[in-house]
């Protein structure tokens, strides 16, 4: 009988276990956690405290509502979990471990034919004072969870601070603020949301739509302490830029792989701080495997080590793992980093890098962004998705998407067919012609995938001439510089109104008649709804000798969720 | 200048002419339509008869609601349109075509340089007593669209049959029983529902679902006759079966190439009945390009040549075309047969073959057939998705998927993330760890598409012996096999109840303590609520010698969707 030893009990570890039962059930399975609350769904925390998921035991259920712990594990999955243990040492010569029980202090020895890392990851937090008040919490066990909603449900915080914008911070903050009110504030060091996700652009129509939503988000602020004491807990947070009084603060700033133990037992660890696996999950020890949020992976765009950490990537990988212990022929790739995040009534998604990631991997990025309907423009159930492509100017290979709309599996629908295509290193062409399923309640004809595709090969290809709506907005606001609105005058004439002789609108149809009123010796910016009938204007007008123009990317639609602020008033 | 005539104004004819228009405004492009309604969306039809669009214009406008009419492209495109001319022949010595314009009969030669046939496809209209009579019509044009709907709205019809269970068929048969309320019954002649699209197992859930939403089915049922009067319209469809009283007919038999015109010149025409082409989409003249419904292409999974006729193809390909005449170098590879179609409440796609298609075209297929939740199984708006993955038993290659479930977007998701692998060869293990996006909102963390492939991998490796939920209620109705159900006792008692001693309810978690219960010395069958429990129930009684056991594919989930007669009364 062989035995194997898997240090972790959430998502990778019992993984791990229960495919290497199912293959062989001869072989001796023990999983060791230091928690006693195990195998459970880390990632829908924010869901708990936002009241979706009503009792904490649903996230350490089966579908079929058993409770996944050590009896659960013993009667269905034949494995062994030691619960509340810490692994002290690894002794790889001996092929030995040295673990501590928590409750008693008591230390043995275990030996394994095959041992499993899968020590997860540990929320950071940064060296501040006050870090350890009451009311103060990361989020990343179901403690943490239970701590924060039942403070919320005495009745004890009416006013929150997130630090971090993160995809954890943003799920929190909408917790905080959908369910139970709150006045939230979210504080990020960075200039914008989601900085490791999206670019700025992207990341700014996600910030306008939490602060429609109510929380108060604070960009490129550093928190510098958090006040309170130990009897009445947290009472602010100080940051370079002023005081935020509150009751509770979420610090979701980052994780890091918990790796000591692997640091310790002399096995590698690299760039990202994981443990680094081959695409057997082997790591340098060949009766070591790893997984889960304590490894690092190729991505497969950029080619560099990255830390990835998300249950799903956790989960496939321990399914690999268990596989290659038992009969080998397993392989785990890496990851493109797809990434999808709910945030109040939008679907965010991305996959590959961004345009800032890009470049800093030595890539020449170029982009495109495209505003269309997710279903047929005519079907009634339509609404606008937001999505930038991203390829490498010489190669024309595909680096980066990233999407956004009030539906989020449709959002998800485009960004996983992309995504597939990454790692086989597929270019603009593949996804001019990607065939997605089409019927009008579902795409368009000419889906926004291979719109967006398209629209970036015009724009290599030197046909379009863009401008970033960023771009767009600061130099609009800071130069004297005049649009060309080609849509209708019912849509054009309050902009009129608002901008005065800057706004010139001359409705697409009648641009080819009226070109002689198109001021032809100055720089001009095209605009209309999202962007096509402006590219269009924008030949129309270079075939009559009018070429120093910019075609604002995504239009007026992606002018509307950039800086409401700048629309006309209704 | 250089001269391109484009034959058909409906999807692809007009894409080219944009294109080129885009890429060198100094072409002359005519396109020539014998309609006068040109550029519409005829997918959007069963929508506009349904009530989803309101308006015929609908179907013809741009997304900034310009209608789509020859002053449109006249002026936004610079197109000239002919409508209402019908090209009579091709003289491709010349490069001429000689054209008759139906309202005076007058022939006149049109010169080209490069020629485009877009000319679509046209409905099958069987050779039946009774097919011209008031009432009965096919689905294609705007004007079908019209007459229908005016017919219905004017008060004139109470039951209405539909002849063809294609996704046409199924799309009106909606529309009529969803707005209008008209009794409405569906004759197919084949012994299932999508025939071209779905295995049979799929296809019953489509049909119980439409059956619960008051459409009556009949399949493996032959219309004899239309029956009826100049005067009073159709009063009833005759077929080997029976009568069915009706007021209106729609035919959705299939759809045919238009390639006539094609013979005609001598182009070369295919198997399936297309105009063939290459890559360039250049049919058998270099000169004369081909795009659209008009064409046959290669089906990237099986390599014979298909007739796929979708607007979304169409416009794809007229690109293509577009910037090959003007500059050359797109390709168009050919089709995974990717489809997508709204059935009330389901979503239902797929991509590449069915199980016996595949047969059919020489493969080993083998399919797992996997239900699970479309959300984190906690997620409050989850939904139970059903998917089918196929793959051929050497290769391990991804030969089809079949997913349907109720929010269609997910449904969509799941099926363009794996089509967009097929045409690359993808086999099992790409699909095992393919990296979809992960958020509780969206997906579990081990996704539907990730447990079809292991699921499949399980079957192909025999970890698992599966049997699919047709066979097994066709099997449990004829002999006297008994069922192991290792779901709860709440759940399986009323199943107990209906069925008495031949259905054995031993929860999972007990299994192992009670297996002296289990009868080793016959075949059974094992359910749980979807399948993973009872593929592991299979695992641990083989591993207690007891090897002649099936699981059910689906459980529970799929025989519910599949049967719902076969469950207990609530």
């Amino acid at each position: 009988m062989k035995k194997v030893v898997i240090i972790g009990a959430v998502a990778a570890g019992p993984k791990v276990a229960a495919r290497i039962k199912r293959l062989d059930p001869t072989w001796d399975v023990l999983v060791i956690d230091r928690d006693d609350m195990i195998s459970y769904g880390g990632c829908g925390i924010p869901y708990y405290v936002g009241g979706d998921v009503n009792d904490l035991e649903g996230l350490r259920s089966t579908s079929a509502h058993v409770i996944r712990d050590q009896t659960y594990f013993k009667n269905v999955k034949g494995v062994e979990i030691l619960t509340r243990t810490e692994v002290v040492s690894i002794d790889r010569k001996g092929k030995t471990i040295r673990v501590r029980r928590l409750n008693d202090g008591q230390e043995e020895e275990i030996t394994y034919d095959k041992l499993v890392l899968a020590t997860g990851s540990t929320p950071v937090v940064p060296p501040l004072e006050g870090v350890t008040l009451p009311g103060v919490s990361v989020v990343a066990t179901l403690h943490h969870a239970k701590t924060i909603k039942d403070k919320i449900a005495a009745g004890q915080v009416s006013s929150a601070v997130v630090i971090g914008g993160g995809a954890i911070g943003l799920e929190m903050a909408e917790a905080l603020t959908d369910l139970w009110g709150l006045e939230t504030t979210l504080v990020e060091m960075a200039d914008q949301l989601l900085p490791s996700a999206l670019g700025a652009d992207m990341a700014l129509l996600v910030q306008n739509h939490m602060e429609e939503k109510d929380v108060r988000i604070r960009l490129r602020e550093r928190v510098t302490r958090i006040v309170g004491s130990a009897e009445s807990g947290v009472t602010a947070v100080e940051t370079d830029k002023g005081t935020l009084p509150c009751e509770l603060v979420i610090m979701a700033v980052g994780v890091r792989p918990n790796a000591a133990l692997a640091v310790q037992a002399g096995l590698t660890v690299g760039r990202a701080g994981g443990i680094v696996v081959d695409q057997q999950m082997r790591t340098s020890d060949p009766d070591i495997y790893a997984g889960g949020d304590c490894v690092e992976l190729p991505h497969l765009v950029s080619g560099q080590q990255v830390h990835m950490p998300l249950g799903s990537l956790a989960n496939r990988q321990g399914r690999v793992i268990g596989t290659n212990i038992v009969r080998g022929g397993e392989r785990f790739k890496g990851t493109v980093g797809s990434f999808v995040v709910k945030v109040f009534d939008l679907g965010v998604a991305r996959a590959g890098l961004t345009v800032a990631q890009a470049a800093a991997a030595g890539f020449d990025p170029v982009h495109a962004v495209v505003v269309q309907a997710d279903r047929a423009h005519f079907y009634p159930s339509m609404e606008l998705m937001y999505m930038k492509l991203i390829a490498d100017r010489k190669t024309r290979r595909i680096l980066g998407v990233e999407a956004l709309g009030a539906q989020g599996d449709a959002v998800k629908a485009r960004v996983d067919a992309v995504a597939a295509l990454m790692p086989g290193g597929a270019d603009i062409a593949d996804i001019s012609n990607l065939e997605v399923t089409y019927a009008p309640p579902f795409a368009s004809a000419m889906d926004i995938v291979n719109s967006a595709a398209n629209s970036l090969e015009n724009i290599l290809e030197g046909q379009q001439t863009p401008i970033d709506v960023m771009d767009f907005l600061s130099c609009f606001k800071k130069n004297g510089i005049k649009v060309i609105d080609v849509r209708s005058a019912v849509q054009s004439t309050p902009f009129v109104e608002k901008y005065g002789d800057r706004w010139i609108n001359i409705p697409q149809e009648d641009l080819a008649c009226r070109i002689d009123e198109v001021p032809g010796d100055e720089p001009l910016l095209l605009i209309c709804g999202s962007g096509p009938r402006s590219y269009e204007a924008q030949l129309l007008l270079r075939s009559h000798g009018i070429a120093d123009t910019r075609n604002i990317q995504g239009g007026v639609g992606m002018v509307k969720r950039s800086d409401p602020a700048f629309m006309p008033q209704p």
